[in-house]
């Protein structure tokens, strides 16, 4: 038995996991883990509407359970992986959070922070951004629940 | 004996109650409290270091305090007084949550959203929004800790 070591796709694949759990609670079918050395520290799904709170974006449920896992309130080492490209908000909070790096699956043309933004970029000037992985099966999960909804 | 209507600076003296808590707690001295219909609804100081964790800003734990006491995730009816110009993150989150009003105190040239983003704004186009309210005040408290750093 060989083992392989875990890529960005691996790391998507969970995070997609996490992505499918809103999806079944109704939630826009955004998920989030957190890894630190080759493992998962944390995880979080969005969960706007079950928690009834506009922040309970993915990123911001994942990136705090980060902290608490780790006892720190700065990630240099850490990579953020979510389906979906980040919010402002999310942003704020990975660069508050100095997160080594971001990986992000779909783009979002409407609340995605590429949008919104000047040239300077909201995350923090060390914080390695990758976008794009696995950006299909991200978005047809997206695609899927805004096709229910109508 | 007359009762007085509160306003603006009411609200923000009891933001800066909260920013003096964060301040005796040896946490940069930033509070919030958010408004409904002439009451406090909710009430927040920066607890980053308490609780190890970079999102904990006064105005994330105060509006998310807000959320939870209406059992709602937009406040439109709502204002938010914070004692320090927000920053990208909180702004994303008081856009999300769609709030009425953010009146704020000092300004932050350094990480506030003023100095971070294009001429659109990062709030919801119908927030209405105010600063320099109490500004010295609320000035005086953050140069007070700073200096007490040094």
């Amino acid at each position: 038995m060989q083992l392989s070591i875990p890529d960005d796709q691996y790391f998507m694949q969970q995070a997609l996991v996490q992505a499918r759990m809103a999806f079944e609670a109704d939630e826009v079918p955004v998920g989030a883990v957190v890894v630190l050395q080759n493992r998962i520290i944390a995880r979080g799904h969005n969960q706007v509407e079950q928690l009834t709170d506009a922040t309970a974006h993915a990123e911001m449920l994942a990136i705090t359970s980060a902290f608490h896992a780790l006892g720190a309130k700065y990630l240099p080492d850490a990579t953020l992986y979510v389906t979906l490209e980040p919010c402002l908000m999310c942003c704020g909070a990975l660069f508050w959070g100095k997160i080594g790096r971001v990986v992000f699956g779909a783009s979002d043309p409407k609340n995605g922070f590429k949008s919104k933004t000047a040239p300077h970029w909201p995350l923090h000037p060390k914080t390695e951004l990758v976008g794009g992985v696995l950006e299909a099966e991200c978005a047809a999960l997206m695609t899927a629940f805004f096709r229910n909804k109508r």
